[in-house]
């Protein structure tokens, strides 16, 4: 492996691919896939189906490997994370040993650069490749866009940051609009919902999508139901949503 | 008009845009493209290189529209933009005034979510359409990309924000990382150096692409130089920036 292509593919809904990703998916001599362990079907699929429209070379190899799980008794979490992105790296240089096997590429959920570790496994391999990403939509694009909605107001910033944080830390200070990625638990309700709308989604870009706008503290209590009821009927649920304060 | 479709194209590389977006243009009645000005002509061929690349609807109509001047002179700024913006709309409205043109569509530059206008003059339009949005590849992705970078640190924060915001209010409070836009005037030289990296990245995607990374104190004034010499050399220069704190 001297080269590794991470291409982002985004975020369920395979024409969120780009001319780049399928230029360079075409480019690759092996494409690493995951197997699909029992859950989140809907997404492993993704890549497959991906794979099934764009790929036109007939002289690049589409290789399954199967993912480490992580050692959730591991008393220390950021060990036990190291350890299991370690074991990925090994997995990938594995599956990708084989002759001339050069160029490698991994799809990768929404973009390489966003609450991803694909370049921080990528580090760990034993021997370095060239790493090039190509990007991807992200759900908070996705989310902006199914929503018709502007990320910023003129000239304001804006934060992204995670359910954890959010819990944490509160709203986050310095700005009035927030992207709140990676939250199990509703963490909205932690807030104080006066003077601040939500514009909620999940399973962007696929069939499934559903959307929630409003003032938090009439939206939320439908968001929580709906959450709720869409992850007991598909077995999963991703989600992302952004917080506005009027100032 | 009874639907407007604006068309996130990315940043420059005509690769960026997504399959969506190429349906989303052949699905158009109208694609309405500004007249290119005097400057920025690299910006205004991207639109007519990317419909050459993938129109193949006979039925499309492209139609070209003056875009209107902002009067610089009116000494009320955010009057003078609204007005501008309401020309703005009035220009698309009368170019798409034609019989059976229901569909209309417009290429924008990166994402429409991100520091844009394009939705906002949407709202201005005498006859509201209905709006649907195709997100792209944004200057944000196309910088982290190129560096082969994460936006975040692992489940951290960040703020996307202005040279403006920069300036004003300092390196942004509640997280380490932010990406600097829209800053006319290399605002990190405001900050105290110590401690700050800095990945920059200029007309990202397109040939002309120039990346510099390193200590803000040394990467500093070298991208002082290189943005100096690039624009005198292209006659514009469209820029961006992550800085991280060392915590």
């Amino acid at each position: 492996m001297r080269e590794l292509i991470l291409i982002g593919i985004g975020t369920g809904n395979p024409d969120h691919l780009s001319f780049e990703g399928a230029r360079a998916i075409n480019a690759a001599d092996l494409i690493l896939v995951p197997r699909k362990g029992p859950d989140k079907a809907d997404l492993a699929d993704l890549r497959r189906e991906i794979l099934a429209r764009v790929l036109s070379n007939p002289a690049a190899r589409v290789v399954d490997f199967d993912l480490p799980r992580r050692d959730a008794e591991n008393p220390d979490y950021r060990a036990g994370v190291d350890d299991w992105h370690a074991a990925i790296a090994r997995a990938w240089a594995a599956a990708a040993d084989l002759p001339g096997a050069d160029r490698v590429a991994l799809l990768v959920w929404g973009d390489p650069a966003l609450y991803d570790s694909t370049l921080r496994i990528a580090a760990r391999l034993p021997v370095p490749p060239q790493i090039r990403v190509v990007p991807g939509i992200t759900a908070i694009q996705a989310l902006a866009a199914a929503h018709a909605i502007p990320l910023n107001e003129i000239g304001a910033p804006f934060m992204v940051t995670t359910g954890r944080q959010l819990r944490e830390a509160g709203f986050p200070p310095g700005c009035d609009t927030c992207l709140v990625m990676l939250d199990g638990s509703c963490s909205f309700e932690t807030l104080p919902p006066e003077g601040i709308r939500i514009w909620w989604g999940a399973y962007l870009g696929m069939a499934a999508q559903i959307l929630e706008a409003g003032p938090l503290a009439e939206a939320g209590p439908r968001i929580i139901a709906r959450r709720a009821a869409a992850r007991a009927e598909h077995g999963w649920i991703m989600d992302i949503y952004l917080l506005r304060r009027s100032v």
